[in-house]
């Protein structure tokens, strides 16, 4: 049986895991990824993580990386959280660090994620199609069709948090208006937070990072400013979602990133949204469901891209 | 060389041709598709205007149908402008009209179409992916992705018409509110033009039916209202084709339907949205163009998907 190793680059650690064929995990390891000591450093350090898996003879490589491939060319042309990244040659360095031993493939995180539950996560019984939601800092997405990510002609598909909800809604951190990611992240509770004087006086003691968090405490405990802040964020993703239902028809939404935490306090109303504005079919067949496998994710949907389409490295 | 017979069943006309395999036009013909009388009847005119071709050998044949179909059963879902459809088992009843002698394949008409630009149409250069969208009474869609139709898991992808682009917006034919269609459409001119005083008394005279072309001949002649209409349209165009671009990063729109005889007084405005609203390498990367083959597009898509994918009849 072939083995695999599915990295995933994240802006702390760089994660990894041998898998066999059929998505078991044989070992696992992680360093931290330095990805503010710039992209050489990055590539050096990701060269040497994978030579530590050497003696377990990886038929291929798969690596999720927070930016945008372009896969013709194996350059990856914009990663906002690693240093120095403008049109870096990613594929041919790495090649001449490994040394071509084995073939590899480099994919965009949230692609790997969507990938990662289609394989062996919340859709591994859908038929052939799949949404993932990465709901964060923002809201990321990839899309698989057909058993296949759609990836797009510049590796930029599933950027659904762009997708405009409100033309003239709140502003979006892209410079425009009501996409859907201004009312469904982690930035868009900051905003509402910063908007409704009784919630932020609760909140004063709190770190902004924290907000999701503590907005989810507050809801625990019964309130009700909080609650609505989460079923607020729940429909309006559920417009999103029916949006995509419409144009994509797919078997399946998973919802994963850190604010899917909060799924008990916004699924509903997501749910009720999806029902109203999906077309009959598209909506009913639907399934909505949560991450599977979490932080891993990435790593498998690396795995399975790279045991399904590696280039000879 | 192969031959293959396309056709497209409208509700007024059945129109086909029988296509080489590298596209050119062999024969024509049309008859009247009577869809009011039923949908025994219309599979009855079919059979009939397949079976006049017979001396020519078609090596399979291709139907585009304004309806729903499920691949996987056959089925006919819906088709609102047939009468008798409900559950209809196309598939299976047209077999046995036709004697099972060549093989066929149905497909959704705005499905068609996309494949027919796609193919010989304005998306002839396209590398490998298009959003058709057509604007007549309403706004339908069609998605093609890495060289092939993308039709959903029920057959019902494309309706793009159905993205919502501003959730408290004005109510569309589908039940909901902010519908791209109730923004982008025949209906939706006839809204904007109700809510006008100043229009709709210029238009007093005119049948619903002729306002698109009524408010082209006042732009045409500088009528203000008029164009601010139509740039309004344009506009609202351009925040639907931005979403999909940022969702699915795709190469080429191509735009048809009786609305797209306006083009000259809505897509400058349509394109001054999607690079707002667009990020950057997909709305860059994006080509907007007019539909190339007209009402042909559908025949060729048939005929295109048939000589692809053709089931034994």
């Amino acid at each position: 049986m072939k083995k695999v190793l599915g990295i995933d680059i994240g802006g702390t650690n760089l994660r990894g895991a041998l898998l066999s064929e059929d998505g078991k995990v044989i070992k696992r390891d992680r360093v931290p990824s330095n990805a503010g000591r710039g992209i050489d450093y990055l590539v050096d350090t990701l060269a040497k993580f994978i030579k530590n898996f050497d003696d377990q003879n990886p038929d291929c490589i798969g690596i999720g990386i927070p930016g945008i491939m372009n896969q013709k060319s194996g350059i990856l042309t914009q990663a906002p959280n690693i240093k120095g990244v403008n049109n870096y040659p990613l594929v041919k360095n790495l090649n001449e660090s490994l040394g071509g031993s084995t073939p590899f493939v480099i994919e965009n995180d949230a692609n790997c994620a969507a990938v990662g539950e289609y394989w062996m996560g919340a859709g591994k019984t859908a038929s052939s199609s799949l949404v993932m939601l990465t709901i964060g800092t923002g809201l990321g997405g990839g899309i698989v069709l057909g058993g296949r990510l759609w990836s797009g002609e510049d590796g930029m598909a599933g950027e659904i948090g762009h997708m405009t909800i409100n033309s003239n809604g709140p502003p979006c951190n892209c410079g425009n208006n009501g996409c859907i990611e201004a009312y469904v992240s982690a930035e868009a509770l900051r905003r509402m937070i910063s908007e409704n004087p009784s919630i932020k006086n609760k909140l004063a003691e709190t770190d902004c990072d924290k907000y999701p968090e503590a907005l989810m405490h507050l809801a625990e405990k019964g309130d009700k400013t909080a609650e609505n802040m989460w079923k607020e964020l729940g429909k309006n993703l559920g417009i999103g979602i029916a949006s995509l239902a419409n144009i994509l028809n797919m078997e399946m939404v998973v919802i994963g990133g850190g604010l899917s935490n909060a799924w008990d306090y916004f699924i509903e109303d997501t749910k009720k949204e999806v029902k109203k504005r999906g077309l009959r079919a598209p909506s009913e067949r639907l399934k909505i469901e949560r991450t599977a496998l979490g932080d891993d994710a990435g790593i498998f949907g690396a795995g399975y891209m790279a045991l399904n389409r590696s280039q000879k490295g």
